[in-house]
Order: structure tokens, then sequence, then C-alpha cells
């Protein structure tokens, strides 16, 4: 668990191959270096199968392909892409081999299955519109080495096709609850489920949904405990929080 | 279905007795008074049973008391007086033979049970702080003339409460679903029944709930068909509109 | 009333022609089988005439092709489809036999006029550019089996206009009371009349309307009794309830 | 027009009694001293009857006392005190003569009416709620030299009570319009009459009214035409408007 | 002031001519046609130069087209359109002798200038992206008979510009103060002034401008009295009134 | 897996001592029941050391009273009560061993420490202020079997002191984050740590914090990956939902 | 500039005295004892005459006296102490030398003159009530060693007020600019001076001010250049960045 | 420091050359105009090297080349031009000698580097998407004399990034801090430094972030002393102002 680098440092100090004040200068900087190798460290742990993401909203394709090569040189697989334009897409699926997925705007280069979490992630919608965000938050979660079960359109206001499928809910360890309008779903879920629910609320509907503030809202004062929200459309976040969660729960063996 | 006061008026001009000019003077306020009298003829089939309500906040105990005493004098019982506060009630109830209902702060002059409905209004509530609203609501209905059935404390976080109870709710002719929080009860209320659901936002909560505008939003934004929503706090108006509702589903025989 | 699915499992145990643990993995879901099938069923009852709605926003002609076709199998009649654009219904049309209205973006498959309730709903609105909205409630009503009375422009700045219709407003079992800009047609017209009044805040005007915000709240705090609200711009949702409570009061001989 | 106190600096170097700089001195400053005078000329004007006003919010008995003292030395009389609390009010009475309205908490030193324009304003409000507010500005303009017709209670959701009073709506110079809740009584007013109306919206119901967003919005976004908004429960900024609108139709003769 | 109507039916009452319950059918609705007349009365009154009104957004310039024939068969002059595109004003103008000004967007058919209020409206802006609002203000006055003087970018960030034309302010009967950002210019108008401010709140500015929400709140909260307040970018409703007020100082002699 | 209570049912029919009449009756409502028991199983598990939870705010001390006397039929240690008043804990603690903590306002009845999970559990905060809500958070926590630490008083505006414990955060299972006026605590720690982030808005601090909505604001947009957001000032649910993530990683040995 | 603590540890290694993983240890968290003993080098400049500041607002009399016996310490002179409640104040007075200011009740104890930067900081406010939080600013400058010019009640209402001291602007190193209602002030002074302008908004004024929202916004989109703002009543704040800026122009020789 | 113009008036009085009334008239505006020369002179001193400014929003190429032909007979460089689209670039540029940066929209005519201010600004991003406001602050204060440091890309979620340039962070005068998101840059190199922080909110970001009112709040509430706030994505804003206060530690020598 030692740095390296600063036991060098104190080594030559040591050994008189390096004077104390060059030391002094080479060590004040140090530990943040350290603190990023340490970041590096436990990152590495648990993005086993996907080590990087881009974010693609803002980016040019051109931004794009340079940082996924230089991606590529020390992670072959599962670079996760999210909010990327069907342009874009098109133009790095001739330059790598990219799974890209139109409904929820995600590309996966390399993309390569591999299960390491023994749990089910479950990806539950209200609607058949939120199903873009709860793709967003599937294929992160899938990319990040987790079993991602979906529940779409189980929608409170018909409460007996969410009823119907307590038993996917009783066997998640944790769930993603995608919802627009007023955002009942996650209360429901949390209701009906003893695992951790992370809500996602989405921009679905009109107005006085104002742009999600109302699912929102909803979320955030939830009456079933375990509950915790994060923000408007944030499939990826929801995802990437969901498969940390799962991974606590010990490795697929 | 012709005014008798107008009829009036036009006979005396036949007659001689009336000038045109006179006539006319009386005339050009005399639809208003039409127009009132309209509203009292409608009125009284609605009001059946309870003719009069006085809104109690920031009234005094004795302006309250001539209140009552005016309204006597032409409609002998059941006058209904809500947001009134225990020191007014303490007052009243030595003058007048009063029911008085702590919870909801509502009070009820010479009450007397009348059902003037055939039909019954469900009254539910998503926990028990929402009980105050949900009571004014109600007592408000039975004041009117209506069947309520009380069905308090089945908020969505545990939907097997409020699975129980399917058959009140489907028997019922017009729900009012009183929550705060989230008000996800409306819309599964919304879902489970198809008659016309009252949702009524409640203040209850903290945080983000900002005084009852995360349980408004909610219900506005219901996925479910045939919700409506009034005032955060407003069970009196829930329960007037419930009875309005229910009685044009005729009368009790 | 009871279940003739569940019942007959029970006899074929009673029988011994079903084991008892197949008889409870098919009793395991069936209350929320029975929980749909009763849906259907009240559903059935308040839908004659228009068995179906399709929410047209977001979905391509194409999908919208397929749902149609598939609801035709079991209600060949009074198919909706609000949120219509002009390019689908154009599609639409050239294989069905399509009702559009390009205002409202309404579209009917199979149209077929038919009252099924005794009472009239009254649609009025504050100005012209309300129409859109109020033809989606009238419309929605109208497909639902409803006779509809339009009072367009009948704003309260010019409230001679509203007071000269004072009849039909007399006449209605419901109204719906469609504004934007300040709201106050809903408030005017609930004390002018004695029954159910459902606002629809429009989200037309400018500067300090905020999207309809403006007419939202002036509507939730109305001074008039009766009066509850929809969400912005929600004509199909007035338009239904309207239905509902209609339907309340007996169906037509 | 033009400035004395200039023109004699200006004669006094043209006398050589005075040098330029000494001069340039008194003349840097002068202009706004001037611009100073300016407003206290032109504001004598206006404010015949009543040169001065009060704001008593935060400010304490013994601080009101002063600077009446300091006023009445040149102004002897009608001098108005608003946000006076009933304490102070009863503390100033006993040092000079005090009218007192308990019910708007305002109060006028040495009160003498005075009648200096030759329109009316009529006050108007939507309930008895809004009667405080409205007492603010009827009490303001009639200490400042106005007629004032007060016409309180006759909220749009009883329309009959407004339109008996068409009368003396038609006959006002200018208009204030006092409500809260949904605050259409702006609008109505607006329709029926074709002079100023203001609007004051006050912080009168509850729940979604927001403390009088929901009626300052609803008066913002009126359909009528001429009308404009003051704050929300600004009596004071209302009549004093009227106020100079009033006189600019002339002097009382 | 009496109603020709209703007195010729009574006098055929009165001869007989006429039986009473024709008679009560025909006085029923006279009294809203009354009302009708009487608003258009005063309504010519105040619109003498200027009939009739057209808000051009959402209408075609077809439809425009039809109403302006309408409206040009009883009046012949001065019809002005608001919110005029370019593209129909390009169509109206081949048909109709049509002044439009592209800033504003606003159209005038049949302009003729005549001058029917004594004083002077002044219309002052904070900036030059104010103008177009400002416009509207001002060529809706000007069309409704006043005299205007304009006074833009004189924003208080710079307050000597205002200063210098201290002038024109205190010669104004009525000032129109336009202003985005921060929309201080109406307080600092408000208080170089003793005459009505009505403050225009525009949605020019960016970030924490909230489309006009800064400036409109920072009018309505002005510690200057005087000023009242109408919707952003309502350049028409205070050009409106701004005439309304100015008629009141008595017509150009 | 299955459920004894339906078999059971099952087999009386099946040997003939339960007609299917009777056993439809007992069978309709029993999948509810199930579910309910299902979710006290699964409660169980959870709830190892802590039962039961009272939410105190609006309880009266003698309600609270009868409601520890029932759950200590079933349950006997470590019954929880959040925001409880010193006098109702005053009252209980004659009544039953109660510790009570002033600063969170939580009371335990019987309390026992026991450790269930493996993983432990930091909850910080960025102020002295927010410690109240961190409190509720931690003993939540503890009661629910969780090994806590507390590291409070570490804002962002001295990074420093954040940093000296960065052991003490790579060390967590789960992180709960409290923190008022900007709430950037969440985003940092989540940049430090690779595990999950509950985020706990607080009320604290003045002005344009809006009563936390611009800590709530700050951590919904959190740009570090694995935080999520409660409701403002909801400690029990961020020790609620930490217990659960916390549980998933294994019992304590 | 160097650390004594990590040369003393380089030292102790390359004498052999320390072996490489013990200093390793040491090591790891001196740059964080570093970074803290730095913040306080850098700030001991700044805070020349004013060491220490203690946020009275939720602290007891107790606690208070406490953290002042433990500043005193090291830092003898004008510990700054803000919201400090008389009753506190009083407390403090018996056991300290407390220089105590009620309306911004703000205390100083050993308080000491010491001016110790060249240029001078004008605080301005709009009115009256806004002298608390300006105070607050003042004193707070003052403790830091800044001279003060104290301009209050120059609100924009009477614009000659603020022009007759353009001279004190003009001379100003920095100024502060506190106002409440439309928070104008802040524009207007930017507009007057070239030097950095701190706007305060503050929660003074009643209904759409809301708690000081208006003057936030009028003041963050300021049109003049210079001017940034704080959050509302934060006077602390900004004397505290005053004096920052204030310290950057060279100190008092 | 006297005004030549007043004297020589006050001169040509003193001479009898002017008669006192013609005198009069010209000095009423000469203040004004004095103000405003002063304004030009103290302006003068700050904009060396860039003497003027263009707004480039909403203004054709057409009519910025009439004002960079107007600005350039008497400032011959460095005119800025903000938010200048790449359309009006290019037309420009081929009349002008134009540096045009792209990412910021800002172009500079005749640009001439020189630095007038002895310290550095620091202008700090929390991501990449934040680049275009920053370069908007750098450039401007590049353009008024500046030294900058650009410090890119260091948001919070890594804070190893940002501490790795601590070095950056203490030297430099006054630092821009422009963020999105959650806006927590601001507090923490608010909590490094010891120098004026200026935070620039940018409307990066979805969802919650309101268009840039959550980083907005965050940075309103900082828990660190020495940071004030400027409008959403105002770049220019911060860079004048950081400019001001880096002028006021003292000239290039």
């Amino acid at each position: 668990m030692e740095s390296k680098h600063m036991l060098s440092i104190l080594q030559q100090v040591q050994e008189g191959a390096l004077d104390i004040h060059t030391a002094y200068e080479k060590l004040k900087i140090s530990p943040f270096e350290d603190l990023g190798y340490a970041k590096i460290d436990h990152h590495r742990k648990i993005r086993q199968g996907a080590p990087e993401v881009i974010y693609g909203a803002g980016k040019t394709a051109e931004q794009m392909e340079g940082i996924i090569h230089s991606l590529l040189s020390h992670c072959p697989e599962n670079i996760l892409i999210t909010r990327l334009s069907e342009e874009s897409a098109s133009y790095l699926s001739q330059r790598f081999p990219l799974t890209y997925d139109k409904l929820s705007r995600t590309g996966i280069v390399n993309r390569k299955e591999c299960i390491t979490a023994s749990g089910t992630i479950l990806v539950a919608t209200g609607g058949t519109s939120d199903i873009p965000v709860a793709e967003e938050a599937a294929l992160t979660a899938e990319v990040l080495g987790n079993r991602v079960t979906r529940l779409y359109d189980v929608g409170v206001a018909g409460i007996h096709r969410l009823l119907s499928h307590v038993d996917s809910i009783s066997k998640a360890t944790v769930i993603v609850a995608v919802a627009g309008m007023e955002g009942a779903l996650a209360s429901v879920i949390g209701g009906l489920s003893d695992c951790p629910v992370i809500a996602v609320p989405t921009s679905i509907g009109y107005g006085a949904n104002f742009q999600g503030l109302s699912a929102l809202l909803s979320m955030l004062n939830s009456c079933a405990s375990g509950v915790s929200v994060v923000n408007i459309d944030n499939g990826f976040g929801a995802g990437y929080l969901a498969s940390m969660i799962n991974h606590i729960g010990g490795n697929e063996s």
C-alpha cells in the first residue's frame, strides 16, 4: 500500500543521492500524485470491464475519435459513450467496432460481456417514454459488469402490471426506478422491495411537470425508505451508482 | 321558469299602473336579482341539508355568532363552519348546539343527518398526518347529504394496505384522495378505480415538499385519467365538489 | 361477482384434477390478473363508444398503425388518437377511415356517433387561442358518448359575452373551462353555475404567464366552489373526466 | 421656471460680489439641490392636503413622534402613517390628534378633508379579507385630496354582486382593484370599465396562492387592457398612483 | 342615458302592441346587450382615431385580411396590428395601405395622424435592445391620439444620460419606462418625476434574468411611488394604458 | 418459498374440509396478506437489532407511549424514535429505558449495540451546524446494526481538513455526506472515494439558500459519479439507506 | 518559504535517525498540515488587526466564551463576532471588553483601531432599513484594518441624494452597495464609479420581493460593469471581500 | 480638478460677455456633461489598452462595422467584441485586422498586447465545457492589460487535479472561478486562496441545473470568504471586474 515514488525519494535521501532541499521540492507535490494513483487504483477495481466513459454531448466526432484512440492504448474493451448522436455514431462505427443503441443514444466500443457482480440490477420505468433514460442506465450497468433485468411500462396508474412482477422486484439487489410525470413509481417500488432504490426523474410529460421538476420533487419526498434520487434524465449516473452498490454484494464466482 | 318579478312589472305597465320610465328603472337591475334568485334556486337543490357555510379563518367568535343567528332565521340545520379554532368553538358551543371536530377544526351547528344522494364518497389519505384535511372533506360531504366511507393511512409505500380495500374503491361514486409528501396516492387510486378522483395535496412533509408544492405538481401530472386537483389543504373544496358529483347520480329514494 | 378463474382452479383441486402446488402457482398471480380483468370490466362500461385511446406524441405513424390494427380486433369503432401530427394523420388516413381535426391535432378511426349519457357537457374558452385545447376536450367527450356544447371566446374581459350565454351554463351537467393568461374564466363560470367545473389552464400568453403557470395558480386558487384543475393544456384529461362525471347522471334512454 | 438660486449666484458674479471659483463651488452641487427643490415644487401640487407620508413598519413610536414634530413645522395637516401598529397608534394619539384605522393600520395626524381633484376613485375588493389593503389605498387617496367610492366583497365567484354596481364602475376616473386568491377581479373590472385599473394582489388565501404570487401573476396576465399592477399588499402605492392619475383630470373647482 | 331599446319594449307593452310574455323574453337578455352597447359606447370615446386592434400572433395573413375588411366597414382609419410578422405584413401591404414598423413588428392600416389629448407621453428605454417593446408602446399611443416623446438608451448604468433629459421627464403627463436586465430605470424615473410611470419589464438579458423575471420583480418592488407594472414585453398594454391616463387630462383643443 | 397459508387452504379444499366458496373468500385477500408477510419477512433480515421506527413529529407523548408498548410485545430492543422533542423524551424516559440525543432529537428505547454488517458507514458534515442531521443518520445506522465513523466539520472551504482524513474516506463501504449552504461536500467526497455517497442537503444557511434548495440542487448536479440525494434534512432516510447498502456487503461474522 | 517540518524529517532520514518507512508515514499527511500552515500564513497578512471571526448564530454564549478564551491565547485583539444576540452580548460583556453594535448585532472583543490599507471602502445603502446589514459590512471592514466611509439612505428613488455625494463615490477604492426592494442602487453606483462594487441584496421589503430574491436578481443582472454579488443579507462577506480588495492597493505607510 | 467649461462660462458672466439668463441655460445641463466627462476621464485610466467594448449579441455585422469605424477614430487598438458570431466575424475580418476566438466567440480589432497591471489573474474552470465562458473572461482581462493564467478542467470531483496547482492559486492577485453543474469550484478555490474570487456560474449541465440556477445558488451560498458572484455565463463581467481589482494593485513598471 506504500507509495513507491515517495519511498524511492526517501531512499535516495538516505543513500545521500539526493539533497534534502531537492527532495523537499519533489515531495511537496507527490502526495497529490499519490492521491491520483490511489484513485486510479480503486477505480480499476470497480471499472473491471469498463475502464472509461466518454460524455458525448458537446464533443465532435473527431474529438471522440481521438479520445477513444488514446483510451484503447491501455483499455482494450467496453469504452462507453453516452449522449452520442446518430451522426457521430455513424462516423465512429466506420473506425471502431461500435455497438450503438439509438433509443438511449449510447455507444460501446469493443463491447464484451463480462459479469463481475453476483447480484442483479432491476431497471423499471413508469411509461414507454421513459425507456431511453432507462436504457442509458441499463447499458451503463451492463458495461460495468452487472446482470440487468428490465421491467418497462409498469407505471402506477395500472398498478396490477407492477404487482405481477413482484418476484423480479424481490430478487433484485438494487433497483433503478425511472419515471416522469408524477414520478410515483419510486415510492411504490420502494414500498414493495427491501433493497436500495435509485430514482431517476425524467423530463417526460408536459405542462406542470416543468421539465422534470414534478417527478424530481415527488421522488425526493418519497414516503418509502431506501429511496434516493439522481439528476433529471441522468440514466448514466443511476446505472453507475447501481453498479457500485451491486459490487458491494461480492463478485461473481 | 319565468320570473314573477319581471312579469309583474310588465303587467303593471300593461295595466297603466306604472309609467315606463319607472318600469325601466326597476327592470334595469332586476335581471341581476333574477340571476341571484336563479343561483339560489339551483343552489337549494344541492344544498339540501346544509344551506350555508362559514369560512372561519380570520373571523372572530362574535362575528360568527352574528352570522349564525342571521342564517338560522331561514335555515335551521347543518350550518357548517370550517377552520374554526378551539377557542371560538368553545364560545359558540355555549350559544348553539355545536358539533365540533378538533382534528379538522370543523364545526356544525344543529347537525342533523340526512342522506340525499344515492352514491357513496370515498375519502382516502396517504398517511395519518393527512387526516385533518380529509376530515374537513368528509364532514363537508356528510353535511351536504352524502354517505362517506373513510380509508385512512393507505399510502403507496405500503401498497398492500391500499389493495386490501380494492372493494371500497370499486364501490365509490367519487373518491377524494388526500396526500402530502409525494402525492402518489391519487395516481394509484386513479388507476384502480373508474370513477372521478378529486386529489387534495396537503402541506404535510418537510424539506423539498415546499409546503405542498411537491404533492400538488405530482397530482397535476398524474398519469391516471379521471384525476383533477384542488388547492393545497382544501378539504372543504374537495368535499363540496364530491357532493356535487355524487348528487348527479340521483337522489336517495 | 366471484372470479370464475379462481373458482375453477379451486374446483379442480377439490376434484383432484389439480395438485395443490400447481394450483398454488396458478393462484399466486391470478388475483392480479383478476384485478386486471376487473379493471377492463368496469372500464368497458365507461368506454362504451371509445374503447381505446392512443397518445400520439412521440410515436411514429408506423407504430400507431400497428396499435390501431391490434385494437381493431376487439374494438371496431371510435379509436381516439390525441396529439397526432398532420404528417402522421396523412399516413394513417390512407390506411384507415380517419376523421382528423387539424386544430386540436386529434384523430378518430372509424368514428361513429353514439350518445350514452343523458346530460350535456359544456366546453368554454376564454379566447380563440384556447380553442385547440378545448377541441381536444370536446372531441374526447364526444367520442366517449357525450353531448357537447361549445362556448368559445367568452373571456372575462368582456363579461357580457359570457353572461349572454347564462342559459347554456345553467343547463350543463358538467363544464370544462379552458383558459390561458389570467385563467379567470373558471372562477366566473364557477360562480354562475352549480355543477362541477373542470378547469384547464393553457400555455397561451407570454411573459409572466410562464408557460401556463399563471392560469394554473389562478384556477387552483379559485374562490368559486366546485372547481377542480387538470394539467396545463390537458384537454384530453378534462374531456375524459367530464365524461366520467356526466355518465354518473345516468344513461341515455 | 428659472432657478432663483442659480440666477442669484450668477448675478453676484456679474456684479463682482463673488469670485468665479467660489461661484463654481456653489454651482457644482446646486443643480442637485435644484432638482430637489423642483421635486418638492411639483410634489407640492399633488400633495395638497397631505404633504408627507411615514412608513411605520420598523419604526418605534418615539422615532415616529420625532418625525411628526419635524413635519408639523412646515405642514400642519394630514400627515399619513402606514403600517402603524395599535401600540404605536395608542402612544401617538396621546401626543397628536390622530385618526387611526385599525383594519388597515393607517394613522392620520391632524386629518382635514379637502377634495382637490374633480374625479372619483373607486376602490373594489374581491372578498372581505382584502379590505385592510383596500382601506390603506382608500385612506391614502382621501388624504391626498380625492373622492373615494368603496365597493367591497364583489368577487368574481358571485359576478352578479359586481354587475349590480356597474354604474359606480362606469363613473370612476380610476379604479383600484384589490384581490387575493385568483385575482380575477382586476380582469373583470377591466373589461367592464374604460378607465385605468390599478390592480393590487393581496397575500390572502392559502396553499398554492404562495403568499400572493397567484393573484400577482393573474393580474399581470390580465386579458383586459388598461390594467397595471403594484406590489403584493401595496395599498399605499395603489392609492398614491390613483391620486396622481385622478389629479390629471383637473382640480375641483 | 336611458336605453332606447328597453323603453321601446315597455312602450309597446303600454300600448298593448306586445304581450307581456313576449316582452319578458325580449327583456331577459337585453340588459346584457345594453351592457354591450354601453361598452361599445364608452369604448368609442377612448378609441377616437384607432377604433380597433388586432393581436397578430398566431393569426394567418388571410385571417387578418378578413378581420381588416370587416373592421373597415365601420372604422376607416388607424387599424392597429401588433406582433405582425414581416411575411404577413408583406401580404397585407399588397391589399391595404399599411404602415409597417419592422423593429416592433407593428402594422397600421390607413394610418392618419390625429392628436386627441393635450398632454404628452414619454417612452423611455434602458438600452437599445428594449426599443422594439418601446416602439410597440409608442406606436400604440400615437395611433390612439397621443403626442409621444421617445427617450431611448438612458439606462441607469450611465445615469448622466438620463439626467440630461430631466426636462422631458418633468414635462410628461405619463411615462412608459421600458427596461430589461435589472429594470432599475422605472425606479430612477419614478424618483425624478411626479407623474404616473408605467413600467414594462422586457425579456432582454441572459442568465439570471430568467426571461424578464428579474426586471419584473425589480419593478414591482420599486421604492418610488407612482410606478405600476404591466406584463413582460407588453408594449401594447403600456401604450394603451398611457393613452387612457393621458386622455383624462383633457382633449386637444 | 411457497406460502404456507395458501397451501394449507388448498390442502383443506383437496381434503374436503373447506368448500370452494369459503376458500375463494379466504384466498381473495391472502395474496395481499402474503405480500405483507413477505415484506415483514425480508424486513426482518435488515431490521435485525431495530425492528421498528417511530416518526415522532406531530405525535403526542401519549400516542408514542402506546405505540412503544405495542411494539415491545414482539420486538424487545432498539426501538428508534426520530424528531422526538425534549418534552416527549422526558415523558417517555420515565416509562421506558430511553437513550435520548438532544442534538438530533433522536430517542432509542432499550438500546442494545449489535453489529450485523461487516462494512463501515462514514457520516461526514460540512459544518458544525449540520451535525444534528448527521447524528440522526448516524444513530439510525447504528441502531440498524452498522459500524459508523463520524467526520464532522470538514467543509470544502478548508479542503485540507477533509484531505487529512482521506484514509477514513477510502475505508468506508458507504458514505453519508451532510451539508448545507453550497452543498459541495458531496461532490468532493464523491471524487475522493469509490463507494456510494448518499448526499443529505440541510436547511442550514440563510438568504439565497432558500431553506436548503441551494444545497439540494448542488448535490443533484454533482459532477462526481456515485452520488445520490435524499430530501432536505432527511438524516433518517440517509442512515436507513446507508444501512441497506452496507448490509449488501455481507454480515458480520 | 520551505516547510521546517518536512525538512526536519528529511534531515533525520539523511542522518539515519529515521528509517524510511517511518518517514513515509510522517510525510504522508504533512503536506496537508503544511497546506494548513500556509493558509494560516497568508491569512495572517490579511488578518492583521482581526485574526479570527466567530459566526454567532446558533452558538450559545457559553460556547462563544470558550472559543474567545482559546483565540485570545494567540490573538489578543479585535475578535469579531457576527449575528450576536443582545442576550449573549450582555453575557460576554461581563467577561471580556466587548464593543457591541445593537443594530447590526456585531460584537468586537478587545477592539483596537488600526488602519492597514491605504484606500477607502465606501458602504452605501438604499434605505434606512438596510443599515443593519451595511453596519455588519462596515464594522467587519474596520476591524480588518480599513478606512470606511458610510453613505446611508441614498436610494435611487431620490437620485439627487446619491448624486450630491458623487465625490465620495469617486474617491473610494471599493464600494459595498447594500439595498433591498428593487436593488437598483448597485447599478447606479456601478455606473457612477470606476472601482469594484460589491452588491449586497437585503431581505428588506414585502410581497414580491420574496425575501430578497428581487434585489438579488436585480443585482446579478446589473447593466453596470464591475458589479458582483454576495448572498442576501451577507454584510460580513461583503466587508471581508472589500477588505481583501482594498489591501491589494497597498498598505498604509 | 475644476471644470474648465463651467469656469469659462462664469468668467464670461464676470466679464459681461454673457448675460445671466443665457449663462443659466448653459449651466443647467453642464454638470451632467461634466459628470459625463469625469466618467470618461476615469474610464480612460482603466481602459488603457482597450478603450471600448461592443456587445455583439443582437447586432448585425453592418452595425458593428459602423461602430468600429467610429471607435477607431479616437481609439486605434484593442476594440473588444463579445458574443460575436462566426458569420459576423468573417464579415468583419475582411474589413479590419480581427483576432477571433471561435470557442468564446470573442473578437478583437487591432489586437496589441500591453500589460498595465503588475499582478496576475487566474482563470479556472470546473470542466472543459466551461471553457468558452472562461475564455471570454480571460480575453477580456488580457485586452484590458492583465497577465492571465489559465487553469482549466480542475473540477472538484477530481480534487487532486486542483491541488496539484496550488502554487498558481497562491500566486494570483484575483481569481475567476468558472463552473456549471454544482458550482463547487468557487468554494474550494476560495478556501485554498486568500485573494478575491469572482465566481461565474455557467449554464452547463442538464436537468435540475435549471440553466445555471444550481451553480448560481451554490456560489452565492459559498462557505468560503472572499467569493462574490456575477451573472450566469457572464465571462466578460468577470474579466472586467478582475481587471479592475488587479489594477488596484499598481501598474506594471
